[in-house]
């Protein structure tokens, strides 16, 4: 692999493909450190600011990892999570290990926005469930779920630290279609930080929406937050929504 | 609105909805400051603390913004976007004037990684298109889409500060159905800070795919960022991916 200075492609775009190549075949491995930017600056012979720039690139992508002090690493792969709630198959995917925790199971008398959202009527009561995703036991994921009483009644006598919709779908024969949903992103807030372990710089995707059953039924509410450094959010979005 | 201390909703979070509430029917404008950490504290009789938490949170979340010395804002409504290039509409729809700056327009040799996430020989060409979408002249989203030239020969008679889907339908009678999206969050390079005019810890929503056609045909690679602080993603995601 080689740089081409006349190609219409900027150098540092060019460097930046060929690190890329080079983690994807494994000849840079995931959490090794890779060359100096004088060594690369040397082996290809352009600027270390050009260099710099194709490093700064990656790091920005989440290809490499910098450390002050210690040099640049290739970062681990983030978990990609291509459906509603396979967080355990797609860390398994990864070759990860993956943990639910239940922080909080409350059954209570529905706040006014939630009552909006999903079109209850103020006497209502839902199910919250606030759980902490991890792989090989590093937090990545806080999920809050919202899900009517009257929907699920007695849901407090399942394991809920497996597949939520799966528990639904087997115990109370509902089955989620798709899911509307809203994606940003932006910092931590204090307590996503201490359950996350994250430091504060780190971006979180924060994923919330409605699910719908396959009769086109509002079903549950859900607001998850995922450390973006550990974490892809893959979805076919089609054109025309129905 | 009144807090009530026997919740189980935390109290900050039940003061967070309130603010959210006068936010929604309009006492609390856009752009407005809201009541200082005292004011609050005063007013329902809880902590600071509690109200400081109430404030993170939602300043966390982009629905309030602080500004060192001067105060906390309600924070503008983020574009919030549906569909494939709907930018324009969503922009409109938030009362904002979308504009669309074409950066660069190449035609260039495939590069290794698109011909392969395309399937195209090493032989073809791509245009590449980027463009810099603002609101308002407020930078919002970088665009970069590579378009194989043997589907859209001679793309470069056309205007392309407008929709690009809609050329490609009403020019090459092509129809995109949908995207395959990867979406992650991370903090913007120092090429990107320079374009989006934004500070470095903005994290920006990066969303790249491959669309396809009505046949299921691969048709282009696009990958965008965009100012978090800006702009949220609406998508509507099936279980079941066919």
């Amino acid at each position: 692999m080689m740089l081409d200075k006349r190609s219409p492609i900027p150098v540092y775009y060019q460097l930046r493909n060929i690190i890329q190549k080079k983690i994807q075949n494994g000849e840079y491995k995931e959490g090794e450190l890779i060359p100096s930017e004088r060594e690369f600056s040397e082996s290809f012979g352009i600027s270390r600011m050009t260099v710099r720039q194709a490093l700064n690139h990656m790091v920005a992508e989440g290809l490499l990892i910098r450390e002050k002090g210690r040099g640049t690493f290739v970062a681990k792969k983030k978990i990609e999570q291509r459906n509603i709630d396979s967080f355990s198959e797609s860390a398994r995917k990864k070759g990860l290990t993956p943990s639910t925790q239940v922080l909080n199971f409350a059954q209570q008398r529905v706040s006014e926005d939630i009552a909006e959202i999903l079109g209850l009527s103020s006497e209502d009561s839902v199910y919250v469930i606030k759980r902490l995703r991890s792989a090989d036991d590093v937090p990545v994921a806080l999920e809050e779920v919202f899900i009517p009483v009257r929907l699920c009644p007695n849901l407090e006598q399942y394991d809920l630290s497996g597949s939520l919709y799966r528990i639904i779908n087997e115990s109370y024969g509902i089955s989620i279609a798709y899911m509307d949903n809203v994606i940003e992103a932006s910092v931590p807030t204090a307590e996503e930080k201490k359950l996350l372990k994250a430091s504060s710089n780190v971006p979180l995707l924060r994923i919330s929406g409605v699910s719908f059953t396959t009769n086109d039924q509002k079903f549950s509410y859900e607001r998850d937050v995922y450390r973006a450094d550990q974490y892809a959010y893959n979805a076919r979005i089609y054109l025309d929504r129905k």
